[in-house]
């Protein structure tokens, strides 16, 4: 059983505690994305084929579920569809700049329709959330979503800047990870919790937990690209390498580096094309994992995670919140 | 004198009654793209370098303004930024479908900055609009433009599926230039008059005016394209026809025509490259006049013309009805 797989079964453990409700969101979902041109139906069929983990749909359920285990507001379904929504618009937009080929095991909207329909399609999706939540009255998630769309397109951008820039710096990367990535997830947090009756005044320390578990999240997904087994990921590593995408493990070990290996590094780094570079992919590895890259970001993730947990420990209680920890120890441990 | 200097000029007369209004609304355009990253700023100073007509924030001024010109609520103001936000983000995105190397006079984003900044910079002004309007707590306006961009990405789709589609028709014609177009323009004057305390009651005749203008305005770029001197216009014709995109003009003609035309000028419409498309082109033009295209859709646009008019006879009066109808009159006289 590969890891992907392992992966996958426990996080199944964590949401058939909410599976009903999470249903109710695929339904959700299928209703919003129905689309009235025949394209336009047949791409989110195709995006509807592949498999989602629902991640934070399930973040925002755990948030909203009050301890009585009194169901879900139609709301509350409604916005965790919608954030399902965002997230797999920010999939087909990110699919298009990184020229991904396959995402969620099927050809890429981009690849199989074409970069114009890509682009469409991510703005279709984005437009039809942020619609749906205004229907809906929801108007408190209207703004979070709006807020979380702004950080996003300003990460894709920073990104994009310092594409192969060795000197980011640990501080840049994590400003990015955080409006890319974890930004979305506390919002999500943010908005389940909004409807809490019990909690909803807690909305900061929802809010902090989701923030700190997104950077857990893409941290760990930024070491799996550097210590991935690729049999065992069902997926290449050195992707980032090859891209230009400098992430945490190199960040940390360019900063570990004495003069004579930096220097040897850098020559590597000046390489463009991602074929020159995928060709010393195995030096670059090597060099990370020797100078502390890959250790200090799991560190740093653990460190994350236990912030995550402390955020709610004052607030939740009972079965939320152990599975609200159990949800940060499933992206944890996605690296044992 | 060139036709679009003498366009310009009218406008500008138009402009002339709310132009410190309209030079607050560039301070807040200016203000909203600021952005924090280097890249975000860089783009966003290059768009705002070219020249916009302003029409949609003319038109919410326009439907914003009190008898007794009492100004505007910042509100309004704020507003006006972000419909011509939201065209903006809509200029950007089509350049790149269309592959657009000039905008406004100057190299358009996708080609000045590559296709993954366009993307993200679309992204960037779509949800700036967005999010800004959350925060100056305009809700209204919000969910009214979160329904045009959905419409405004199904109206892309359906052009891109019915791109080269000779038999498209006048119906999804006019569905694709109302979503694309005129509910943007609707928009502007719903939202507009939404500020305005007399008549905030006739939103939907404002709406009515509004979207039959759209009409009036994406009609006459449509009869430009067959119509225009290149010399007159500072721009190629013939683009529509070579990119594919079946217009009103070629439409009705091509629904006038008899078999052997038909036949004919079905085997052009085979083609697929824009180079051969070109190559035939006066040929194309002279069919489109020939069998009625032109007059049509001249017709057409007249005819909603007078009900944009109409749509406001019972409700607005004064200057604000005599500068409303101006505005139209501007639009249509576009052709002479």
């Amino acid at each position: 059983m590969g890891l992907v797989d392992r992966e996958r079964i426990k996080l199944i453990t964590l949401q058939r505690k909410i599976g009903p409700a999470l249903k109710s969101v695929d339904s959700e979902f299928r209703r919003i994305t129905d689309g009235d041109s025949p394209l336009t139906a047949d791409i989110c069929h195709h995006i509807r084929q592949g498999k989602s983990k629902r991640f934070r749909p399930t973040l925002l359920l755990l948030a909203a579920q009050e301890d009585k285990g009194s169901g879900f507001s139609t709301g509350a379904i409604t916005a965790a569809a919608c954030v399902e929504l965002v997230h797999t618009a920010t999939l087909v937009h990110d699919d298009f700049i990184d020229e991904a080929d396959v995402r969620r095991g099927l050809p890429s909207v981009n690849v199989k329709y074409g970069a114009s329909a890509a682009l469409i399609m991510g703005d279709y999706l984005y437009s039809k959330a942020l619609h749906t939540l205004c229907v809906a009255g929801l108007q408190h998630a209207v703004k979070l979503l709006a807020r979380t769309t702004v950080l996003m397109s300003e990460a894709e951008m920073l990104q994009l800047e310092h594409r192969f820039d060795m000197d980011i710096g640990e501080d840049r990367y994590q400003q990015i990870i955080y409006q890319k990535t974890a930004s979305l997830i506390e919002n999500s947090c943010r908005i389940g919790v909004s409807f809490n009756k019990r909690l909803a005044t807690h909305e900061n320390e929802f809010g902090e937990f989701g923030a700190k578990t997104g950077l857990v999240f893409q941290i760990t997904d930024d070491i799996f690209d550097y210590l991935g087994d690729e049999r065992r990921l069902g997926k290449p590593t050195g992707q980032d390498w090859a891209e230009g995408r400098i992430t945490l493990p190199l960040i940390v070990a360019w900063r570990n580096a004495d003069e004579a290996t930096k220097k040897r590094i850098g020559e590597l780094a000046q390489l463009r094309s991602a074929s020159d570079r995928s060709a010393c992919w195995p030096e670059v590895k090597q060099f990370v994992t020797d100078y502390g890259g890959v250790d200090y970001s799991f560190d740093r993730a653990r460190q994350f995670a236990e912030e995550a947990k402390s955020a709610l420990s004052q607030v939740a209680s009972g079965p939320q919140k152990d599975l609200l920890a159990v949800a940060v120890e499933y992206v944890i441990n996605r690296l044992n």
